[in-house]
């Protein structure tokens, strides 16, 4: 096996940005969290027992006996090896700088549930999440679809790809993004639906990408729910 | 000039990460903020009126006509051409997932005064500071620096190198955490500090390091300040 992902089970989270670009890759890849002692795995990795390239946290990929954290290093790790990425340097860093930004709205986007932290529950900080979530959908979730929007525009190769005309794995992960922001804040999305035709014709676009259509009908495709990082609450999906 | 660091006049804040390494590795660069129109040259970038490699926020780098956009990504494109990274790539992808543990660690950091995000002033959020401080000075700052420490004390090489037995742009990152840490949080500082033999050690290297000593004792070295990452409330920093 070329690939082991090291993923908590039951939600897609973090982990599903790494699993759709070997998915898109056709990588031969085991999936530690999805077997019995998949848990016990993660941990002993965590715990420093496994490895001295110790990560600090879970998703990580174990790969030519290279431990790799992060889903940003993680993804330009693959990108040339599953021929996900641009060829030249300075593309491949600008799809760097562009991941970076996408980790970066993600955390954000974790944040309207947790703004007080990882370390209590939704329902200790919902009033909180209130607050945050106002601001968020009303001036931050415009500006970083608003910018992913520029970007696509302004490529002069393709109006569907960020970044050069080929498809890269920073136009799967903004793919994902959206997918759970549709999941997360069906009326807001609803709502900028109309500002955002390079977005959507790039999720359109990987959508049917062949390896991964085959992959969102299978039951490998895990659903999102209330504990990962995309998260439905009615509540906070107001005007 | 080779490069063109592009940061915010005023504060240390993200910039400095950048600009640390450049003054580590002795390279001659322009600090674009600190200049007359200093402001204007940054807006220009972020309007995308310079370059189709828009950049979403400051720090970001022009070097060979490049833009460079994240801390962790203009380090990792520093790092070959300063002589501060490893020689081989599995040591770089290894430097890179703690350079992304860093850039999480600081993000957790900037939150505890702004977990409502950073559209309020941190007036207009005190309450939930206090809130989100004490859960993060009491579980995720010793969870970070343990974990650190922990890398330090596991190096078979060296136990003041994160990596290797050479400086490396991520020993320089760490070092200014552990800074901006010490003028936070103080009181929080000084009950950890027996336990942090390793970090310690890396301080005082990095702080020894003979261009980054004359650069600290510069006065290019910008104090930290109550507009940046690394504030100092006493309101927080309490048990």
């Amino acid at each position: 096996m070329d690939y082991v992902l090291y993923y908590w089970p039951g939600i897609p989270g973090r982990g599903e940005f790494v699993r759709l670009v070997l998915e898109a890759g056709q990588a031969e890849y085991r999936d530690i969290g999805l077997e019995p002692d998949g848990v016990e795995q993660i941990e002993t990795f965590l715990n420093g027992e496994a490895s001295l390239q110790t990560p600090f946290a879970a998703p990580f990929l174990l790969a030519e006996g290279q431990v790799i954290s992060h889903v940003a290093n993680i993804l330009r790790f693959l990108g040339p090896k599953l021929g996900l990425t641009s060829e030249d340097s300075v593309s491949r860093d600008w799809e760097h700088s562009l991941q970076l930004t996408i980790a970066d709205f993600v955390t954000e986007i974790h944040d309207t549930h947790h703004p007080l932290g990882p370390s209590l529950y939704f329902e200790e900080q919902k009033t909180e999440s209130m607050r945050r979530t106002a601001t968020f959908l009303q001036e931050r979730l415009p500006l970083f679809l608003g910018y992913f929007e520029q970007i696509l525009t302004t490529n002069p190769a393709s109006h569907h790809h960020l970044v050069n005309d080929r498809l890269t794995c920073v136009d799967i992960s903004l793919f994902q993004v959206i997918e759970g922001l549709r999941h997360a804040f069906p009326r807001t999305m609803e709502t900028l639906d109309g500002t955002l035709p390079g977005i959507n014709a790039l999720h359109a676009s990987v959508m049917a990408f062949p390896p991964l259509k085959a992959y969102m009908n299978s039951s490998r495709r895990q659903p999102f729910n209330e504990n990962g990082l995309f998260r439905h609450y009615p509540i906070l999906d107001q005007p």
